[in-house]
């Protein structure tokens, strides 16, 4: 029988020299942001059947249940810095824990963001990651920064989680090949922390956020609290190499309102377009002009040609559904 | 319905100006801690049917989520700042989350604790706080610095919680008024937090942890951690009212192994008897001296007369069980 204790020691405890002053195995972890910085803070909470299918692989999950954490340092541009980890478990089944804290570590280790702390406890398989990051004062891409006048942009590729999603709920008749190619976007995001950090210190964009609900659901946050509008152009959407073999109605749909994406969403003046181009081949990674931010308020769809489209797509809902 | 965004307007965002620079609506909050403080961090989960009873009143369960977190900043001596809660609820209720928020908020503001951010999700009832506090560098209470010789000190009382659970699952026979007066100290415990903050920045003391397994289990990780040991006299430990009308035998076994006690355990050098009596009375919390840090290891009972007393006691282990 595995116990707490050993549990914690035997997969969370790491050998190695980290920036807490005091990590795990006291009442509290110890930080010393360093001077004059300011600290960004993000939770989020993994629920087994609600955000990912029981029996997900442990690895996986690992690397997701930090991934969304670091996706909204990205969208904050903030410097990743730590983070706690509180487990709720079934059991302590060891193959389960190698697997969960592998690749959770992989990530961590891939970012210089260091366990300090955290809760284990027995319990429906939960898990709640709280992250820590380091801004310079002033530097936040905040969601109430948007102007209107600024470029929409996306970051990599939308809507191939969703289409793995609706693969595997038989929504959509998906090949093998084509199923095998969106699924890692479902199973092991890549969060943009490099072109976060990147658009934040060097002032580039205004506002941003992570794309997690859906596009459509999501940037409505930035237009609420910038009280500014926006016109989107679907068919600029930049698709998933999966959802980009799919017919134009779905490509649309799972683009606008798929979810589960960890893309950010930001806005930047049209003066910066070379400087955010060039940001994103340093990061390697793409970013697609998308649309505009507008005066009038509302979001506004507009189609490839530039025709006006009525879109019947909103974002998720953990109470209400989609 | 309540949605998501209706629900976290509506029972956590508050009209009122707090410390976070950012506080709810944004990828992250933003933190400025004060020049030069380290920064103390601690997560606790808490799960229905683990933690609390299905059913459990939500006001004191506001209360207790946030007190056993803020006991972790008391027993580093860490001053409180801010926290995040992730909450994972079966539906949106709004009788629930009115008892709720309000015990959460009382607690919070009494402490001038602020909610800055985290995540609300559809689940089995799960909530999980980490928690933020600022400490000058070199002041915290750490485990790893009992020595020999420190007299060794309980804030409070003990067993109390341990016998109102014990008077739910009727594994002993409460006189309803006993169980009245112990409830109070399982469902609405107060975190220690003055008392922390003074013996870290008066340095008064040298070790801490709060008891929340049970002392007998949890002055193990100061033993362990400091490379010392204890011999503690078990009619010292200082009894809850309702524990205290109890037979002997009883007393001892919830006095030492109890668990949900959230006072604190401390190590202090004998010269600081006086200044540590004073700063309970400053605080208002009682402090009882039960024994002392030895060099040689290992965790010795003896009783009241001071003879050797081998207790059947342990802490409690969320995978192992009691």
């Amino acid at each position: 029988m595995l116990s707490e204790f050993d549990l914690i020691k035997q997969y969370f405890v790491r050998d190695r020299p980290g920036r807490a002053v005091l990590g795990i195995g006291d009442d509290c972890a110890l930080l010393a942001p360093a001077p004059g910085m300011q600290l960004a803070v993000s939770s989020d909470m993994l629920v087994e059947g609600r955000h990912f299918f029981a029996g997900a692989d442990p690895f996986a999950l690992g690397h997701k249940c930090l991934a969304v954490n670091l996706s909204d340092l990205a969208a904050m541009g903030a410097a990743p810095l730590g983070f706690t980890l509180a487990l709720a478990l079934p059991a302590a089944e060891r193959a389960w824990l190698d697997g969960f804290s592998r690749g959770l570590f992989a990530l961590a280790d891939a970012h210089g963001c260091e366990l300090v702390g955290g809760d284990t406890t027995r319990g429906p398989l939960t898990v709640c990651i709280t992250i820590f990051g380091e801004l310079a004062p002033g530097r936040a891409l905040r969601r109430d920064a948007a102007r209107a006048g600024d470029d929409v942009w996306i970051s990599g590729t939308l809507g191939d989680a969703r289409l793995a999603l609706a693969g595997y709920l038989d929504e959509v008749a998906l090949a093998p090949a084509d199923l095998a190619l969106a699924a890692p976007r479902m199973h092991v995001p890549t969060p943009r922390v490099a072109l976060g950090r990147l658009l934040a210190d060097e002032g580039l964009a205004h506002a941003a956020l992570d794309i997690s609900d859906g596009l459509a659901g999501d940037i409505g946050h930035i237009l609420a609290a910038s009280r500014v509008g926006a016109i989107l152009d679907v068919d600029a959407l930049p698709a998933g190499p999966a959802l980009a073999r799919q017919p134009q109605a779905l490509r649309r749909r799972f683009t606008a309102a798929g979810g589960d994406d960890y893309e950010l969403c930001f806005t930047a003046p049209a003066d910066r377009r070379a400087a955010i181009l060039a940001a994103g081949e340093r990061c390697g990674v793409a970013v697609t002009r998308v649309g505009a931010i507008t005066a009038a308020p509302g979001l506004r769809w507009v189609d490839g040609a530039g025709a006006a489209l009525a879109l019947a797509v909103r974002g998720w809902d953990h109470f209400g559904g989609a």
